[in-house]
């Protein structure tokens, strides 16, 4: 058989595939590693109380489950869920949103897909326009999504070193150049890996920045604000006329359900509409589904207030008590963990690239991210400090983290030994 | 905004996005228009129960619904659903098949993207390869998968006239010309929209000249063998080392689970994997879920054999009986249905296109499809027996069809008097 280019492309694993890869050996019955790897959510008791019940209702009644399962969803997705769910962001966000300002997707990653490819690439004028990505690190999935090559451009960030061992990335706005070959403006907030929450003035620099060239400026709420709001301190949000916000509820606790949601004026979603029936005919249903009646009794909200992101506080700050007395013969620095459930930690005198490290680590029984796949569009390989970070997830039980962490210190300093 | 040339040609609306439309708002349940259009399985009370039931077993046992929602899936899909359908598989084709042979995608439409953008496109030598259509009409739904223009080239059918108004299609073998533009050759059996049931000859003959060429021959099954299994009569299978074979859960009755299922040799399969996990992240998992147990029991063919054809098989044959009767004064056809759940209605007399009569259809009640639609790839536009052809569902009640077929019938009769 011969592959087109877009196939060639995909005949090698890439990052993410053995991230997922990865994920799914160490999520799998029969592993005993201590998985800090991807980002899989936690399995949080009253969370799923309460969506199981959502699931049996949909599917002991005989009306919903038709609706749900035996029935396709239109191109724009659920109308009940679209509905409900632009009221709830109206009030949310301060800002109006109508049910023909949200598409939905099969998960937040294809909803990028779809809109990465849209607005980046070969124009009609035979110009090139890259997605910008104005600090890396960012989230390991970008990287494969460009159906053509260079997607991406991106900026480094300025390191801010703070006390006690911490360290936090701020947008290097004096050297970010915005041109015309730029197409779209992309951040994740909080950023994947580093937990780092953008603030309102520096989204409104961005966003500024990308009207000067007519070009949107693209959130990932992944783990963002108002849901599921794994945010620890800054509740600000930020949209405007010119953002495409992009949710999912996967880190509610519903990857399988495979549900993105987007935000963003009506154009562009019914022409996200069109090229999601061209790919997937139409959205998997369960996620609204189980969304709709949660919503309408005004439970989502308090559930990620009062449920989801304190759970997540809880194990942040008893793990990062156990890292700091645990490493302190050490040289490590960790960002500032702002949001999402993940330590973003720098190893400035690591003696191998992060990759070489999270080898051994990986055959030492635990699983993290090594942090140069993070760095995208780097034009040569020479940015030291992305061979010096590991991001390391703290979704799962404390005792497993914290045995995690003592291998990873562990082979750290038998790094130095040997 | 500017949109790239992947967007621009989604801005847009695509025949399978109308389509699309008017299904979600033929199925809402505000409307009361006779619903024949899409193609939307029946609602089955014995396959209601079996799935719903599997669905609470799941939603209500705490390890499997961490399993099925709270984890992400591996790039590979979940494992034990994958050796359950390999064994199955192997057993009902015939062929040994591995979980290595198998790969899921969230619904058929989505893998039909992935593999047929693999397969052609522009290739790295810079030549460009089309995918094959030895027989149209086809689907649909392939029209828009194409990243780059002018993706397929196909073939006209013969026609056949049967008595008692019936005909059939076969393919021009005479005229079939696979050449080296060609990545790879695509039918779907039963073919949607006629309901034709390739014989394993034709497959054989169209396997050789794809394997001459060395590409594959991809066979859609998403109404065939061995499940969903509508298929009425015909019931041989085929496969081989060079076919890739795409099922999904859809017509079982779960179109909201997105599952789609590709069989094919590992190395595609690995290619395919790698793609999926860069647009998509990971599949739906609840599809996967509800299945495993029903094929661990030996429960998902006797389903499809006792349960689902024998379901459309009835409709099928009263709604016949009720067409030959009530269309007897005017001159009508309708392609021998061997398999699907539509029927395929030939109006050779018909003094508009089937576009402009579907419209007329739809103001006054009912929706079918336009035959126009399914006709890929034709370079003119003055093929005439496609705008003499409807594609009608008859999965919803039989009053129903019945009621639109009345309407199809004065409507067609209408068209004479003014």
């Amino acid at each position: 058989m011969q592959f087109s280019k877009y196939g060639n492309k995909y005949t090698k694993i890439s990052g993410i595939s053995s991230l997922m890869q990865d994920l799914g050996s160490a999520l799998s019955q029969e592993s005993d590693i201590v998985f800090m790897g991807g980002g899989n959510p936690a399995h949080i008791d009253e969370v799923y109380k309460k969506f199981s019940a959502q699931i049996q209702s949909i599917s002991t009644n005989e009306e919903s489950y038709k609706r749900f399962f035996v029935n396709y969803q239109s191109p724009e997705g659920n109308l009940e869920f679209r509905i409900a769910l632009s009221k709830l962001l109206s009030k949310e966000l301060g800002y109006p949103i109508s049910e023909k300002n949200i598409g939905l997707s099969n998960g937040s990653q294809s909803a990028f897909y779809t809109i990465f490819n849209i607005l980046a690439g070969e124009h009609a004028d035979g110009k090139f326009k890259s997605v910008m990505l104005p600090m890396i690190p960012e989230y390991i999935g970008y990287s494969e999504i460009g159906i053509e090559e260079n997607f991406f451009k991106s900026q480094l960030p300025k390191i801010k070193l703070l006390k006690d061992n911490y360290f936090k990335y701020e947008v290097d706005f004096d050297n970010l150049e915005v041109d015309d070959g730029i197409g779209a403006i992309c951040v994740s907030r909080p950023t994947n890996p580093s937990g780092n929450m953008l603030t309102k003035d520096e989204l409104g620099r961005l966003d500024l920045l990308a009207k000067k060239k007519n070009i949107p400026l693209i959130i990932d709420c992944a783990y963002g604000l108002p849901f599921p709001g794994v945010v620890y301190d800054k509740k600000e949000n930020y949209i405007s006329d010119n953002t495409i916000l992009v949710f999912s509820l996967a880190k509610l606790g519903l990857p399988g359900c495979r549900t993105g949601i987007i935000v963003a004026d009506e154009f562009l979603i019914e022409t996200f509409n069109n090229a999601n029936v061209a790919m997937n005919l139409s959205t998997a249903s369960l996620g609204p589904g189980i969304l709709t009646n949660i919503i309408l009794q005004d439970q989502l909200i308090p559930l990620c207030r009062g449920t989801i992101m304190p759970f997540y506080k809880v194990v942040r700050d008893e793990i990062l008590d156990y890292i700091n007395h645990l490493f302190k013969d050490i040289n490590y620095r960790i960002h500032v963990p702002e949001g999402a459930f993940f330590l973003w930690i720098w190893f400035e005198d690591l003696p191998i690239s992060s990759t070489d490290f999270y080898e051994i680590l990986k055959r030492n029984g635990t699983l993290v991210i090594p942090g140069e796949y993070f760095f995208h569009g780097l034009k040569n390989n020479d940015y030291v400090h992305a061979k010096q970070c590991i991001r390391v997830s703290y979704a799962q039980s404390v005792n497993s983290i914290k045995k995690g962490l003592k291998i990873v210190y562990e082979q750290y300093k038998n790094l130095f030994i040997n």
